[in-house]
């Protein structure tokens, strides 16, 4: 276990210009040791997150409107996927809202860019996953200019008027962005298409994608500075053994902070005890 | 492994009247030894059963409509929870679609009992698992007299309809009866009240239910009988670790039989290589 607290190693400070090539992809802030440590210690932290989900669901039941929603960001081969199954592992999937978003269909299209979003949040006690967000919205919109360059402008506000309203909720939004260097994702992509197993998810226009890199590197940078509240982890995610061991520990610290509490048991325990004792 | 395919053993036939008592819930047809030997079957499972569902998802992606739904039902404390978390550990989380159905909301309730189910079915490609489902309106609601007993009886005709129907559409549905007994109901809800991490869950409600446990099982026969295609599996939940074993494999020989395939990689591997190389 790092003595400090991870969200502090990998927090973005509200306020500055945001500068991703200051971050290293690479790096393992806060890592208990190496791969082979960091993977002991993701297995250790496993009981204690199901622990505390299990208390958050419990204190739900009984009124407590208070629910996590842990956002996923990064560029193609980040990692989004792999992170909300190394996450789910340790927790209960009952008690989870999981949601990938892909490209808005034509309903999702008609409607404002929040719609979506808004009807995939976590219910009181849940723990929700978005792999991808409403920050798309700002990030490929903004890249590809799916709408006008003023319109990407308005929506900071509206993400931060959002997010502001579902703190104000009971929400803890966890917002990570899965930092991977350039040079990772070309290994990805290339091992995507050595094994005939993985081919199926590579396409030419990821090849396009990635030769905007710089656009999206400056639009994570924009969004990152201007949606500041709640923060932004950067997560470094070269390592896949370090990026699955940090958010499930920023998930931990978060929900350790909660501290969900058992409601009390509100019936007669030997009385309950009896009757069921007593009936054939 | 067992030689025999488990649905075989496990499967109500259709047309003739369903007797619960006459199967065991201790028993563990098909199994391939004792609890040891079921658990490390069980592991074994874990890769295949991930590799087919990858293979689904990305059959899906190439615009294969086929998808499954595993449906749970059983009494309280039957595991339908538990059996969730155990099956979602094979599989990766993404690709699944998990709803667990409660009481209905007032909004549920100003719609067909089968508007929410409807909204909660996999995706082409997905897995979908409900934690009870629309057989609740043919149990509860007859248990209960939530309804008028002809509406009750209307509704297996629907739901055969609604099955028939996703059939058609592609979707496989493995229906699951976990079947459990009046003793070991009463030890899991003992052990309830006597863990305090576990007590939460507890309600004298639950004893009321359980006094109505032959109207229950009544009930069940009756949409055991009439909804009888797809086939109910009988799986006996009085052991998790048979339970969780047995709906595993019943979802693995589904998916074997699906076969879904990795699709074609319609470009040319080589200029795609290239093309990621060649860039700085």
């Amino acid at each position: 276990m790092p003595k400090r607290d991870l969200r502090e190693l990998l927090r973005l400070p509200a306020g500055g210009s945001v500068d991703l090539a200051a971050h290293d992809p690479a790096a393992t802030p806060g890592a208990p040791g190496g791969k082979t440590a960091v993977l002991a210690d993701a297995e250790r932290m496993g009981g204690e997150l199901a622990g505390l989900q299990e208390r958050l669901w419990a204190a739900g039941t009984a009124g407590d409107r208070r629910r996590v929603l842990l956002v996923l960001q990064g560029m193609d081969t980040s990692g989004k996927g792999g992170t909300v199954k190394h996450v789910i592992g340790h927790l209960n999937p009952s008690g989870c809202r999981i949601r990938a978003f892909k490209a808005p269909t034509a309903e999702e299209l008609r409607h404002d860019f929040l719609w979506r979003v808004r009807r995939a949040l976590p219910e009181p006690g849940e723990i929700g996953i978005f792999d991808r967000s409403h920050y798309e919205d700002v990030l490929v919109a903004r890249v590809r200019q799916l709408v006008p360059p003023a319109a990407v402008g308005g929506r900071y506000g509206r993400i931060n008027d959002f997010e502001r309203a579902l703190a104000e909720d009971g929400v803890t939004v966890v917002k990570c962005f899965l930092h991977l260097s350039y040079e990772e994702q070309r290994r990805r992509l290339l091992r995507r298409l050595d094994r005939p197993d993985k081919r199926w998810k590579f396409a030419p226009s990821d090849i396009d994608e990635r030769a905007l890199w710089p656009a999206y590197q400056e639009a994570y940078e924009l969004a990152l500075e201007h949606c500041a509240t709640p923060p932004w982890y950067v997560v470094p995610a070269d390592h896949k053994w370090y990026r699955n061991w940090a958010v499930g520990r920023l998930l931990l610290e978060h929900l350790r902070e909660l501290d969900p509490e058992y409601p009390r048991f509100p019936f007669d325990l030997a009385e309950c005890r009896e009757r069921l004792l007593r009936e054939t």
